[in-house]
């Protein structure tokens, strides 16, 4: 990718007016992110600032498809951020595999594809040309801390 | 695998009567599937036939076993598809890694393996002799389209 | 990893009063794992001991975190005994790449993350001190068996 995705990430949090922690690290015994023989796998990620989860509760219970939009944007912003954080820059990724996208719905609720594009977007804006990938969303009856979406991803890397 | 991957998957698509689109693109901006380093990583497919979703609904809530099964055919037929178009032939296919089989579906229901053998059950057609796969199989609480089953698929390429 | 590896396994599942089959298979026609190309795929494991589920039911609705945090044990000690039944000694493992956690949850429930540390905690025991993964944890309104918490990994090998 290139340099410009670094700008295009600091250039999204602002416009939602997110500031991650310098140092994002996990709640518990596992890793943020696995990196090993140029793939990268981030673990899933609700939409949390400082602490705060930014949107909690169900898609069709509550939270609107605009408010699960922008948990889906935050929820990306903060895999991206996780990222350029681990590898320096995210100009060291080559492409992106499969982003998981889980939203926390009830029943009723079928539109999981249009949350999942708020992320997606972001993905294409961020690497453009090469902001492509492979994506499953699903509806969960329940998240950690009640967030409203989480999201995981795999990315490969340049090769040295 | 062997050249009769895609007569077997032109086969099991006839048996079914089903015709998918010569060329299956995402309803948005992500892409069907991402070929990378030997590896495909194939979106998650519900069981849409030429725009029309085959099998709505939540297996113990109105959608039989019978009836998931069939949805979970149509996913894996429409996954195949998409590789063959992909890669021009299932042929150079070497080896399945995971499928993610997400079953919609009540919380009384547990038969979400059952669901689930449909489509492994084409997948060992389809590759034999060498169909194994790791599999996870769960409930989930509603999909995008409310279609009754959603899959996705790792495989790994033929290195040339 | 260390051939500790191979002694530690042991002693958790000795510790929880478990024994799993001497040769673990799936229930149908798919394969436990698959391996290709240094990358171990692992199924979905319920945590199903000499054929019974040991802990049956949803958290949030019955299932305490207590049991949830034993299932969850048993789920990963019943991945990782496959695991060494195929490479002969988990002495074989580099990294552990992700661990998918699906907790069986009513809407209520939030504390998946904690059902999944006991998961957590026995990789850091069993791979220290290489024992970092990255991990997604949802909850899901099903499982197969009605088991109360499913999981997956993909663990990545040295290389010869």
């Amino acid at each position: 990718m290139s340099a410009n995705s670094d700008a295009l990430l600091a250039l999204h949090c602002a416009r939602l007016g997110i500031v991650f922690e310098d140092d994002i690290r996990p709640g518990a015994n596992y890793d943020v992110a696995v990196e090993h023989d140029g793939q990268v796998w981030i673990s899933g990620q609700v939409p949390r600032v400082l602490g705060t989860i930014a949107v909690s509760g169900a898609l069709g219970a509550g939270v609107s498809l605009d408010d699960g939009q922008r948990a889906a944007a935050i929820c990306v912003l903060r895999a991206l951020t996780i990222l350029r954080q681990r590898l320096g820059s995210l100009a060291r990724v080559q492409r992106l595999l499969r982003m998981s996208v889980y939203v926390n719905s009830d029943a009723s609720f079928t539109q999981h594809s249009e949350v999942a594009d708020a992320a997606s977007a972001i993905l294409y804006e961020v690497f453009a040309p090469h902001g492509a990938h492979a994506r499953t969303s699903i509806g969960v009856v329940a998240l950690p801390k009640n967030a409203a979406v989480e999201l995981d991803l795999v990315v490969a890397l340049q090769r040295p």
